[in-house]
């Protein structure tokens, strides 16, 4: 009988979970195309033809759902981009990886409007609170991924050591970003190929050793 | 009389010429800090001190607005960072001089909210239409700057003929842009300075010649 109990609640917490994802997906793909604030619980509850109690019963608040989707897209880009680059050697060719990770990942749209993140910094970089603040640290974790493999390749004399870490990983980041402009704003095809290009002119200046091969992503 | 009425129509269409600025510099700041759609009739109106009738008059239609709006931001953009430029000699002094112009704008808050261009790209790219088309448009006349002071430099014999005009536009443009997202997604004091000495660096590694002097702005 408790067994029984049991698996039912346990049932119950999967499609709550299911559900709580497929909305969260959606959350994502949108806020991409148009900014968190055109993400209303009256908006996905009807995409999903769900009611919007179903949706206030996940997130709560606009706010919850807000902050959940930033983690939830973090999430999609944590899988695309840095996971292929952690099973990488530290230090040269995962710096390498991360970047081309990186553009391959405006190119393949991964989110419909491409870099999720690109959009929402713009949206909200004025608005102080709880979603602003998980937007920059999502950026901060990227960048300090940079940075601790420039220094892992200074340590393992893959890169110049004159070279400031810090300064290095701010124009990697800088190099791969512009994809997104190009592809976004200009629907320029060659952007992801100019970024590729300067991010290997741009490490190539500074390594002491032949670059990895290109990632086949 | 005659003279009497075309004076008094010059005051109206002078007063009205004075009114529709004002009513720009409020939509061009807002929307620096909030994007476009945060910039209402109603909103304006109320910010100073008018009627919504008043700034209907001016425009007509919110996507009007939007696009007077992008207008004015460009003219206060070619004011500040275009025009001193222009000033220098074609070639390497001019390119130098637009690059630092534009890390000086984020650097010195010529809207409130940072590059007003990169918050209406990233809220405008997937919005097809009159107004992503002229934001679209503004950046690629800054582009279009960039590589022709490029291949005046080259023709000058000033930058390495190796260099790809538009590659090395790209990664310029790259690199001065990151400096708004440090400043304003991280409130980076650092990010200006991080941005001038990737620029200066870049230029440097394909100068034929020293450097101008750092400009001061």
């Amino acid at each position: 009988m408790s067994s029984t109990v049991t698996a039912k609640a346990d049932g119950r917490l999967e499609r709550g979970h299911v559900k709580r994802q497929a909305i969260l997906r959606q959350a994502v793909d949108l806020a991409s195309l148009e900014g968190l604030e055109g993400v209303s619980i009256g908006r996905l509850a009807n995409r999903l033809g769900i009611s919007k109690s179903g949706v206030v019963l996940h997130f709560g608040s606009k706010e919850e759902l807000q902050l959940a989707t930033v983690a939830a897209a973090a999430q999609r880009f944590v899988t695309r981009v840095c996971d292929p680059a952690m099973r990488q050697p530290v230090g040269l060719a995962r710096l390498w990886w991360l970047c081309w990770g990186w553009i391959d990942y405006v190119d393949h749209r991964l989110f419909p409007g491409g870099c999720f993140f690109s959009t929402v910094g713009a949206e909200f970089h004025s608005r102080p609170g709880r979603v602003r603040d998980a937007i920059a640290a999502a950026h901060l974790r990227w960048m300090e991924l940079l940075h601790r493999q420039v220094e892992a390749a200074q340590g393992a004399a893959e890169l110049s050591s004159d070279i400031e870490p810090a300064q290095l990983a701010y124009e990697l980041d800088a190099l791969v970003r512009q994809a997104n402009l190009g592809r976004q704003l200009h629907h320029d095809q060659h952007a992801c190929a100019r970024s590729r290009r300067a991010v290997r002119d741009r490490l190539t200046s500074v390594a002491l050793v032949d670059l990895p091969a290109e990632p086949s992503l």
